[in-house]
This record gives structure tokens, sequence and C-alpha cells, in this order.
């Protein structure tokens, strides 16, 4: 069973009045200071069914500033929702930096409900409970401020409680068919709910488990709570800066290894060529008409050296292809809304439909690319992205997508001649700059850079394909080529 | 029929390779200008079935740097889409200023299907074309450029070609059961489409004919007419911006009014008062349940002077209803997509699902209110925002959205004592800032803006209500029973 505070004593209203002004004084203070740093405060609230999740949420909406906070209370999953990885919905309400975000109802509501109506085997439970650890990992590991409170009743009290709802006629909607299923099963959803709770209390994202049982003490508990919280978040963070940096990577350890081993000098003949683009072109359109009749949706990452023909890549595939299925994704800064959230969430917020593919031309990987070796992401940052891109990944294939990654390979000749070349095309000059030149000098280290994230995030279910892109005509065919290969297996 | 330029002569491949060169190279030159300027570019492409749609869009996107333009082809509307009124769909896919947007299938596909296939009788037809009118005057206004190319086909070619496509294995799935029936039905549907394109060939966005028989000399004149469009925009923008200013308002005009008529010595005895919301709120809750059940969504807007108790009011709602069923929007600086976007975007997107409520804690209105008095907006820009916001608001009532708008009321003295009084309170304190005193230094300003507002945007179908808000008793009680009132009206 669970250990929750035993209430000693109920708190009357009188009580209540005096540390709820103290408290919504100081909340709302940390809330202003909050608009001034750099983090998202995640407020979960589940718990027992009236255990008083409704009137908690609504003293919080009453003590913050609604301006930087909102609530999110989740329903049945859309359409839109329901055709993407499980976390979507939840990842696309996140709250921004600086700003406090309650959900009602959150990724923990699933997991329990099944398991208790028995549609969650050992296995299947285990991993759920995995994958939320990780996310949680992920956001906290970014700086986020998880807070997760548990709402819990006595089994008689939780009985009592929702009588005296079912008999009022103005509170007897509260009661729902579900209530009285958990009350009937009321000793399973425990023990669930324990599980889940035990599993998911880690050092990052602990949870708080609250006496439900008098609404007075609940609420100034949890407000307290919250207080404390971000109080200590914000002097963690604050000492955290002063910390030393993480260790600076061996760049060696991953200079002599994949891109070496290619063969650049594979190519193809125009006749060839064309007879291949044809007939790969016609088998994609036939296999992306299939996806979409079997709501199979598939994304693929383009990456590479700059002029490594990224561009001409994809127009090969989306050229065979009916412009409602595909959306080409330019990767290019972030904007506003994208900066105050964890670096992935701009590319959760593009993932396909059902049916559909996205193609992102430069993608996450940008992490461990140009922003380790241009220095815009800390040693830490970008070590501890390989984990969390496998994971995010992950999330995507268990959905069912299919994921596939080209790596564009040209030598740093070969990449000196395009740039000559274009500039000397009045309509390809604009896309050469001293940028390019710049990124050129610092070859080697993009190339460990490479090395690395070739051997650290090719997974099974999502992986790496190297394309010798010395000549373009061998590159556009691989990749077509190995779209078709990777979609005939799926949708056989 | 069309009057379609007459094809004199076919392009062949060679005399077509040279053109496109000078072209893609104009057009890319012209994308990289179009960055620095603040406006967007549409485009729509629309046209018989088989004149070569698909392959039009192919040599846009190769033509153009897709790091600033994005294709958008609407396919079937998903239920969120559905569940909001019919443009949402296609107003949270505009590009953003700066950039290119092509959209294969927009908001002329649905009223030209059916009306061909005899589901939109006169009446509708004419007020679906209204609509799209008014659409697109408002992004035209706004400063964006539309282009609408349609590619027509003569019967007996088209009848040719969709033969041709259903013959060979690889194309015959470009030909659908709809094709079928729009050969059939060709001359209702060419009926159809030229009463289409002669009421929304405006001044402001005109459509280009083009034969769609022969392929190269197609995408050469509409690439050739891209170009042109885009070009003679920005000369017109640089020109527009030497006019001269619009006239000043005569704020004499809109003094005396509405506001002054108000009863401000409306209360409501405590006793009273606790009744009443005790009350009302259950009513509002079962009401929401009911509009839950019915899918009907409503929409509430709070105006009214600093410290008149909007946030009060609001939570007096909100304590009634579940939270899965509310949204509070609370309206602060646009994000930077929101500002790269027509004033009203903002608004669109957070617009309530089927059966749900949002409430704008502030909303468009600050158009006329706000950025009218600070001289945020020209005077064109705000007095043009009347109409928008008439159309804006009857778009969604068309769609069975209910609108309340609340205008909260006090007087100048009753504002200084609570300002006064939140100095004094610790929680309060940071309410109040220098610029609320700024804002209340403008009071007649304000005043004779709110005026104008009521006078010109109240409607039946989305009402002011003029709240008397010096007891806010009297304000919360009256706020309560409006909605009451009519969601009892609305749902019987």
């Amino acid at each position: 069973m669970f250990e929750v505070a035993e209430l000693t004593h109920q708190i009357s209203d009188q009580d209540y009045a005096e540390p709820i002004v103290a408290l919504r004084t100081e909340l709302l203070m940390v809330q202003q200071q909050l608009k001034t740093l750099d983090f998202p405060v995640l407020i979960l609230i589940s718990g027992v069914d009236g255990g008083g999740k409704g009137e908690l949420i609504h003293a919080l909406n009453e003590w913050l500033d609604a301006r930087y906070m909102h609530t999110e209370a989740f329903d049945q999953p859309s359409d839109e929702e329901q055709e993407r990885p499980k976390f979507w919905r939840f990842i696309r309400a996140l709250p921004p930096k600086g700003q406090i975000g309650i959900f009602v109802g959150s990724w923990y509501s699933e997991p329990i409900s099944k398991r208790v109506s028995g549609h969650l085997k050992d296995g299947a439970f285990e991993r759920a409970l995995n994958d939320i650890n990780a996310l949680e990992k992920l956001l906290t590991d970014d700086g986020g401020l998880i807070i997760k409170c548990w709402l819990h009743l006595k089994k008689s009290i939780q009985k009592k409680r929702l009588k005296a709802l079912a008999a009022n006629p103005d509170t007897q909607w509260q009661v729902t068919h579900k209530d009285a299923h958990h009350i009937k099963h009321y000793d399973d959803f425990i023990d669930t709910a324990e599980a889940v709770l035990t599993r998911t209390s880690t050092v990052h994202s602990p949870w708080l488990i609250v006496d439900g049982s008098d609404g007075n003490y609940a609420r100034l508990t949890v407000g307290q709570h919250i207080l404390n919280r971000i109080h200590r978040h914000i002097q963690q963070r604050a000492r955290q800066q002063t910390l030393p940096e993480a260790a600076e990577p061996d760049l060696n350890l991953y200079q002599q290894s994949l891109l070496d081993a290619l063969d650049l000098s594979l190519s193809l003949k125009k006749s060839d060529y064309q007879d291949k683009l044809a007939f790969y072109q016609t088998q994609l359109g036939q296999l992306s008409r299939k996806a979409k009749a079997r709501q199979h949706s598939i994304l693929l990452v383009f990456e590479g050296w700059d002029a490594a023909g990224k561009g001409g890549a994809i127009r090969r595939l989306t050229y065979a292809m009916d412009p409602r299925l595909y959306r080409v994704i330019p990767i290019a800064a972030p904007t506003d809304e994208e900066r105050a959230q964890h670096y992935l969430w701009r590319f959760w917020r593009h993932l396909p439909r059902a049916g559909k593919m996205t193609i992102y031309d430069r993608s996450w990987y940008g992490r461990v690319l140009v922003e380790r070796v241009e220095k815009l992401a800390s040693n830490e940052e970008w070590q501890r992205a390989y984990a969390e891109i496998v994971d995010f990944e992950r999330a995507l294939t268990d959905h069912g997508i299919t994921i596939l990654k080209f790596w564009l390979h040209i030598d740093k000749d070969e990449q000196l001649k395009r740039f000559q070349a274009r500039e000397k095309i009045p309509y390809k000059q604009f896309k050469i700059t001293d940028e390019d030149y710049r990124n050129r000098d610092k070859w080697d280290d993009y190339k460990a850079a490479v090395n690395e994230m070739i051997a650290r995030t090719s997974t099974h279910s999502a992986p790496w394909i190297m394309v010798e892109g010395n000549d373009k005509r061998h590159a556009r065919i691989k990749v077509l080529e190995t779209v078709c290969a990777a979609l005939t297996r799926q949708l056989g």
C-alpha cells in the first residue's frame, strides 16, 4: 500500500484562509521570477476518482497568473493525435520556458487504466513505464521541472464520496461508469497505481502523494509543494551553472571510420541512370499509394556535407509522388515558439499523419553535428543527445513509422568543385556563402562528429544509409532504391 | 466559355530549356528579396482533371528554394479540421511573411465539386463565393499577394489525356471515379468553374487561366506570371508607403454614447450574490456538458478597462466547468510565428473543437482598442478591422459556434480605487504597473474607441454585452446569467 502522510487533523475553512493568502503571494512572486528564467514547469495532477482533482485544478487556476500558465485536460485523442506516436499529443501541449503547464490526465492515464482492465500484459506495462521515465528524463535533463501530484483516498472514503456525488443531481455527472468500475476494482487500481508510482518516482521527477480526504489540506499541501519545488529548482539551476563543462570528446577516436571506407568512385552511366530513375520512380509512386492505403507512415532524414546533393536527391523522390502524400521540412533556424521548447519539440511537430511521408532536409542530428562543432550546445548537451535521439526514433518506430536516414557523402575536393561550379550558375550563386567555406575549414571536426553520430545512432529499426555522393547519379539512384526496398519489405 | 489565350504553338523541350534557366534564376532572386520583405505569397493551383497540376507543382518545387516555400496539398479534412469553420484548415497552413506557399486544392475545391454534384443551391453557392472573396480581400488588404492559376483543357483533349493516363498501368491511379464523373459532367463542370472564376477574379486577386494542353507552355506561362506578379507587388507596396495616412477619426462622434448610458450603481447584496452564484454555476455546469454532448462550441470574449474584473468574472465561469471542456486564452504579445501572419491568425489558431468552449481574455478587439489608441496600427488598418472582425465572427457563427462578447465597464474613480487597493495586496501588486496609469491618462481616447467598437461590431449573432462593473458581484452574476441564458436558448 501507499505510504501517505497520515492526516492528523482536518483544516477548517478558517484555518485555511490565512496560509492561502501567504501561499498565493509567494506563488505569484515565483511565477514572476519564472518568466525571466529559461525552464518550463510541468505539473501533472493524477489520483483516484473523487480525490479532488477538479477542486485542486480550480484552486491552482485561481492562485496563479493565468497569463503565464495553462491547463491542459486530456480527453479522448483526436484522429490527428491517434495517428501519431502516443506522446505526440502531450508534447505538442508542453509549456514553453518561463511558463507553467498543468496536465490533467497525462501519459500516466492510459497505462494505468489499460493495466487495471487487463489490456496491458507485464512486458508491455514495463515498457510503457520505461518510456515514461525516458520522456521525463529527457525533459528534466533539458532543465525542465516536472511536479507530479497524486491525490489518494482510502477505499471507504472514496466509496462514501462517490456515493455523495451520485446522490446530488448537480454532481452526479461526475460519477461515470468508469468510476463504478474503479470502485469495484479499487484494490486492482491501487495495486497498479502503486506499481506505477514506485517505478516512476525518480530522482529527477518524484511523486507527491497526498491524502485527498480533506480538500483544504490537499490544496495547501500541493500548493506548498509546488512552491518549494520551483524554489529549489531555481537554486539548483544556479548552482549547476557554476559547474565545470563536461569533458571534451576525444576526436581521434572517430577520425578513422565509416566515412573513409566508402567507395566514392561508384558511378552510373547516364543511360543506366535514366532507366533506373524511371523504374524506381514508378515503383515509389505505387509504394507511396500503397502506404497511404495501409495508413503506413514514413519518415526520411537527409543529412550530408554542404553541396553533397541533398536537395537533388529529395526532388527525385518527391517527383514520383502525389503532393498530398508527402511534406518536405527544411530545417532552418527555430522560431521563438520552437526555441522555448526542448530541441526535439520542433521535429515532433512535423511528424507525418497516418499514411503520409515527412522528409526532413536536415534534422535533429544538427544537435550532434553543427551544434557540437560550432559549440552551440554544451558538451554535456550533445553527448546526452545520442541516447535522446535513439529514444525519440524508437518512439516513432514503435508506432509503426518507417525511418530511413541518409548521409550523403562527398570528399573535400568534390565539395570545392561544386562550390566553384555553383558560383558560376546565376540561380545557384546565392547558395554559396562565406559560411560554407568556414564550415569547410572544419572538415575534420565535422568528420569526427559524423562518424560518432553514425556509430551511436544507427539502429536496426532506424538505420543510417551511407550514400557515396561524388557521382550524383549513383547517389540519387541509391536513395530511391533504398526507399523502395524498405517500403517493399514493409508493405509486402 | 472561358477566354483562354489560344495556344498558337507548342513549345518543344529544346525551346523550353533556355527560357527556363532565365526564369529560374529570376525566381530565385526574387525569392531572396522576398525574405527581407513583410508580405507572404500564396499561390493557388486549380484546374480541370488531367490539366497538368501535378507537373506544375513539381516544376515549382524544382525551381524555387525549398527552404522558403512549402506546398500544402489538401486532402480530406481531419476531424480536428472538420470541427472548425471551413477556412480553418487553410488559415493554419498560410505561408508566413517573406515566404511562398503553394496550395493544391484550396477553398475553391469544395464549392466547385459540391455545385457540380448539385449539393449547393444558388443562394449557398453565392454565399460561398462571397466568403472566398472576403477572405482573399482580408489577406490582400494586409499586404499579402495571392496568385491564382487555373489549368484548362478543352473537352476533347481532356478525354484523350485521361484515356492515355488510364491506359498506362503506372499512371492509371491518377484517374479516379471522380475523374470519370467529371468527364461525364464536363460541361457542368466548366459552367461552374466559369461562374466561380468570373465571380472571384477580383482586382486584388485575379485568376490566370492557362491552356494546359501543352505542359511546357503552361509551366513557362505560370512561372513567368508568378515572377511578374511578385515584381509588381513589390513595386506597389513601395509606392503605397509613400501615400499619406488615412484621415484621423473624429473622436467626438463616439464620445457620448453607450458607455455613458450604463447604470453603474447596479449592485447585489452578498447573500443574493451567493445564492445566484451557486444557481448559475450549477446551471452552467449542466449546460456545458449538454453542449459537449451536442458538439456545440462556444466562444466568449472578455474586454474591459484595466482592473474592471475580467479575471474574476472568468474564474467564476471556469469554476463551474470540467477543465476538459474549456480553455482560457490570455492574449499577450504575439510570438514571432504569429507576427508573421495576418493579425487574426493567432485567434483562428485557438478556435474551440466541437463541444468545447474557448474564453479569450482580451482578443482581436485589441486591433481597434489598444492598437488604435497607441497608434500601433495605421488609421487605415484599424478602420478596416471592423469589417474584417464582423466577417471573421460570421464565419464562426455560420459554423454554429455561439459567440458572446463582454465589455466590463467601470468608471474612472472606481478604477483608481482598485489600482490603489491592488497596490496594497502583496499578490496583486505586480498587476499594477506604470503602464496602467499611462493607459488611464488616455481614458477619453479609449472611451471613443470602445464606443465605436461596440457600435460597429455588435451583431445579432455575435452581440456585445455591456456589463456594469463597479459592483463586482453584479458584474459576475450578469456574465454568468447571460452565458446561461444564451446556452439555454441554443441548446433548448
